[in-house]
């Protein structure tokens, strides 16, 4: 039996989860969200996170400059901070190096990474080198976030409505872009993504009841909240935020920019549920109402022009 | 340039050493220990560390099981935690799994994790899966030390006692053996090394000024120790404890045992320096006088039979 025979990626976390114990009354959440939550003093928790760029699964050498995998690595766990409505500060650094690499190669990723740590004022503490067939550049990042900032997948409630930071999709687009070799503004989106790191403290501190950050498309994101809450969704599909340079540029490879949204990737934005009386305040900002939480019996509808449309599953490199 | 070329694994983190910054006074170390070094309260710090096992670099598919691939990945990080002096209490798991890996393969390697996290106690809170050509089992985990207690690289003492605990070279010899399919009692200890947190929490107690574990060799964790003391060590070859099974088994293959001691490696003993009025107390464990630290001036020196041998460097997997 092999990953993709048990649910791929997901199947495989779940599997995880069930067989690991906690020995511990101080984790306030474990495995299940974008980073394990653990209790540290009176008004704040502690955040634990760790996540991985692989050479040919994450990135290409082919697109990416070494700079911008550094750049990457770093966004993308700040990304899971963020989504916890936390605030980045320390970092332990994991290479995975082929032996014949080029110094000038790794010095790029390191300048990438510092880069960011510059821009975030996270403190590189630790690490480890190893060699290996392919590059990897694995980040496990601390952050903490005020008790009552933290922003879990399993707060959603019925009526909250469902929102979304930015435009989504460009990221999957821009890399779709970069495989055909047609010029276009999504690709930026795929080698400099951004975290939503300021944003998310904002919306945190007008309240939100749930909040996650956009790795596998919306589709796959929204699922893990109904999951984590126990709760169904309408998302409606004409709602959810796409640019217009993403509408250009899927016309140039005749392809749906909604199915890069739902189920591409890698964007960084945010996608967090939050009461009605939070709308008002919520709108000052860049984000996008695309659709509200249910009762848990009416599932996950997703609805365009007023029909239901089936919920693929989001990216999974295990399938 | 390659990473040869920059004096292999340890050049390559003094390169990364030297282009971090750290942007917090609560880091108490950072890179150059066993594990970083934050301040949590007021009478402990939080440890911090990472480390992994890559197929065909650190284990081979031919010599271990899956279960042991698990225990080994979490005692070599508990060893590192033990090294400081202080306990284990949380984990992120990071696993690289080839596309078309055997789900009973990685449920072996989970329950050789599960296992040691029972008996340490160690709660599994969050990780990261993905794809990759190799296997490679990562794990981050998270400490605690009273202050009182913490035994960092960087306390070494002229005119400390130089200590080993156990014995050493048993693992690298063990792998020798069974590339060679040689039989002996050595193999044991590198498919099912221990870390030593017991003995370390005890040692702690009676109070150390420096500690490494010893990951690379006898040699390497010594120049490590006298590098982030600012010392010198003499070292006296014979008196490097050496079990008689690994005397009988390095026989076997022709080889000089002692060479696997200074240049092993994986054994996760531990070498640490305490001043010579904790010798009584000390002598009650498992523990060996090997040395003596020195001023700096005199460098390193290996010393047998009256001789001054010359000292090599440790395992490198980049050479």
């Amino acid at each position: 039996m092999k990953i993709k025979d048990i649910g791929g990626e997901a199947g495989l976390i779940d599997r995880i989860k069930t067989k690991v114990k906690l020995y511990s009354k101080n984790v306030f959440a474990g495995i299940g969200d974008d980073a394990a939550v653990l209790k540290y003093n009176k008004k704040h928790y502690f955040l634990f996170t760790t996540d991985s760029l692989v050479e040919n699964v994450h990135f290409s050498l082919k697109y990416f400059k070494p700079e911008q995998i550094g750049t990457k690595a770093v966004e993308q766990n700040v990304s899971d901070i963020a989504a916890m409505g936390g605030v980045p500060k320390y970092a332990l650094l994991s290479f995975y190096f082929p032996k014949n690499i080029e110094i000038g190669l790794v010095d790029g990723i390191m300048n990438g990474i510092n880069k960011k740590c510059r821009e975030y004022k996270i403190s590189v503490i630790g690490g480890n080198v190893s060699s290996s067939k392919q590059i990897i550049i694995s980040i496990a990042m601390i952050g903490f976030a005020e008790k009552k900032y933290l922003a879990l997948r399993s707060g959603a409630k019925i009526n909250d409505l469902i929102f979304c930071t930015g435009n989504v999709g460009p990221s999957a687009l821009g890399l779709e872009l970069l495989k055909k070799k047609v010029k276009g503004n999504s690709i930026k989106k795929h080698l400099d993504p951004k975290s939503m790191l300021n944003l998310a403290r904002k919306i945190v501190k007008i309240g939100v009841n749930s909040m996650i950050d956009v790795s596998d498309g919306v589709a796959s994101e929204i699922r893990n909240i109904c999951s984590e809450s126990n709760v169904g969704a309408l998302i409606y599909a004409d709602k959810i935020p796409i640019s217009k340079s993403a509408i250009k540029d899927a016309e140039k490879i005749k392809k749906n920019p909604l199915d890069f949204a739902l189920y591409g990737g890698e964007d960084f934005e945010l996608i967090f549920t939050a009461s009605k009386n939070k709308l008002k305040k919520l709108k000052k900002y860049s984000v996008t109402v695309i659709g509200k939480i249910v009762d848990k019996k009416y599932g996950i509808r997703l609805i365009k022009n007023n029909k239901r449309l089936k919920l693929r599953d989001g990216f999974d490199h295990f399938r």
